[in-house]
């Protein structure tokens, strides 16, 4: 691990990216992170499993959270990084340089460079985003030590290409179910097709209108989408059971219960079961900090506001009250790919950026 | 192994039930027929595999193949077998009494009692008729022996409930498919979803009116229907491909030629793969040995003569040029079921006109 405060913020992504931390396994890197923090006396360093919280207590009237997850997806075969040149930009390549160590990067360069910030500023690395919810190390820092989060703002450094993306869409699954009766297929009128059966569900879907909703100024794509489908037990048997399962992707002005109310309106007369549901979050961009830092933002590197569709763990700080945007290096659309890689700018340019912000005189 | 000749033939049906011959182990059951039919002076006893063959050289004008599968599906703690009472009627409770002991015992009693038919007879006794087709003992002896199965006629013992049921239908499955392109369920506007493409296909089996179509006489009722669909990799990808297994089952005038054209015509815009196609065999009533055998069963038994919907082996025979007919005890609805049972009436019906036929002396 480099120097933290001198180091180049890009060969610091490499070096992070260098270290794999597939989820599960974040240890040794959340060791290097801790001991690396440890160095600088402005920082609290507190830990929680492979999580990693750094702050300032600087008596600020205004606390940020920077926060980022230090796991990956799976290496395939693309580690270590290296520098190439795509379009005739530099940009990094490997595991993890999208999806997220270089928005990592730029939290820990700044935490070991700004002793005295603006704004008291927590610094949260945690473990454990990659994977299915309940293991998620912010989730879990948010029950074991919800003081550790207090703040009046958060950032995220998930990748928007250095962008500002306000809040997320929610997400709903369901499985819409149609039912028959089984028979043997050489005397298919003894019996009723599921599969059949299912046609009315799939005509609906593809009839639907997506709406698209305006949220303190930025406008969410919603989605209601087949993302599986199964029926059949055997080629001779007349199926009893077809189950569609269904994602709705919903802005974050609706709660919990209006998205499921709209499933259950659009698939009237079948049998719906809600498998999954997360409330979105509101992008929060009128609130005085959120429309302080995208005005710095913008006026560093030109980067302008925009929704974010994923679900993300801003999610998680609007729970908990807490206005919060994603801000960091890197292509979406690249994290979890085999190619993946983020252009050398973007990450210099977020540093900047959240310097610039973090060291206002007016913050 | 009762004594052939002289054991009654309930008590031989259950006797051959409880010598377990799930298909692939058949051997012991087919050594046990084998060495108790080698006792008969007026048969020559054959043997490929663990099928069994019987046969009389009396010099007869004609020639019937009297044939019958040894194998049962698995054992489900339904043997051994047990006579009980059901609606007043005695029954043989247990695995193969329907599928089709009962039938393979009719043969056997009736290979040791008549020693001079008025046809010459050969009695096939077969392996693995309920696994993949290309195991099937029948279809080896036609490859191996196929001088062993010559005749003018057949009756496969398989049950009808002592009716005639006439040939089969033909049966084809076919994936059709449909393609789309994959994008993350947060962004569906940037994929194509294959699931939501399906719809025409469900719709078009929801409103296809499967043909009735007489052949010989009979009237066969046709079907096309959905029996498996598949698509989805993940709960947040719009999948690119979607899945359905169709099963068209058509009647015996209809060749395979026509029955792909009819469901390549009924799908005419998607991607259609045929994966399974047999042609079913015409009744072939009309013939003069089938009409004589249907009058004598009916005289005999009452028995009337349908359509069979399901295919079997006589479409073996058909391919063979030999005409065929199902005959033989037991509800084919209880084949394979936990619950099989047969009457034991029935049992004795096959039996007294199968030997009210063969030895007519006009045969």
């Amino acid at each position: 691990m480099p120097d933290l405060a001198t180091a180049d913020v890009v060969a610091l992504t490499a070096a992070l990216c260098d270290i794999p931390s597939v989820s599960g396994d974040e240890a040794p890197l959340a060791d290097a992170i801790e001991t690396a923090l440890a160095a600088y006396e402005h920082l609290e360093v507190l830990r929680d499993g492979d999580a990693v919280v750094a702050r300032t207590h600087l008596g600020r009237a205004r606390r940020v959270v920077v926060a980022g997850h230090i796991d990956t997806v799976p290496v395939q075969g693309n580690l270590p990084t290296r520098t190439e040149t795509r379009d005739g930009a530099e940009v990094l390549w490997g595991r993890g340089t999208v999806d997220m160590k270089a928005g990592v990067a730029v939290a820990l360069s700044l935490a070991a460079q700004l002793a005295t910030p603006a704004w008291d500023v927590t610094w949260v690395f945690y473990d454990q985003e990659e994977v299915e919810a309940t293991r998620n190390g912010l989730g879990r820092l948010a029950r074991h030590h919800p003081e550790w989060l207090a703040a009046d703002f958060a950032v995220l450094g998930e990748p928007t290409a250095a962008q500002i993306e306000g809040g997320c869409n929610g997400t709903l699954r369901a499985e819409v179910r149609t039912h028959g009766r089984a028979a043997h297929s050489a005397r298919a009128w003894r019996g009723e097709n599921a599969i059949h059966a299912a046609a009315g569900i799939l005509t609906r879907l593809g009839s639907y209108r997506p709406a698209e909703v305006e949220v303190d100024g930025l406008v969410y794509r919603e989605g209601l989408n087949a993302v599986d489908i199964r029926g059949g037990i055997a080629m001779n048997v007349i199926p009893d059971t077809c189950v569609v399962t269904v994602n709705y992707r919903f802005a974050p002005s609706r709660s919990t219960a209006e998205a499921e109310a709209h499933v259950r309106e659009v698939f009237e007369g079948y049998d719906v079961t809600v498998t999954d549901l997360a409330a979105g979050a509101r992008p929060g961009l009128d609130a005085v900090e959120v429309a302080d830092f995208v005005a710095t933002v913008a006026a560093t590197t030109g980067g302008t506001a925009g929704p974010k569709y994923g679900w993300t763990d801003v999610a998680r700080f609007s729970e908990l009250g807490i206005p919060a945007v994603n801000f960091g290096p890197g292509d979406p659309s690249l994290a979890h790919a085999d190619d993946e890689h983020c252009p050398t700018d973007q990450i210099r340019a977020c540093a900047a950026a959240l310097a610039t912000w973090l060291t206002k005189e007016n913050a």
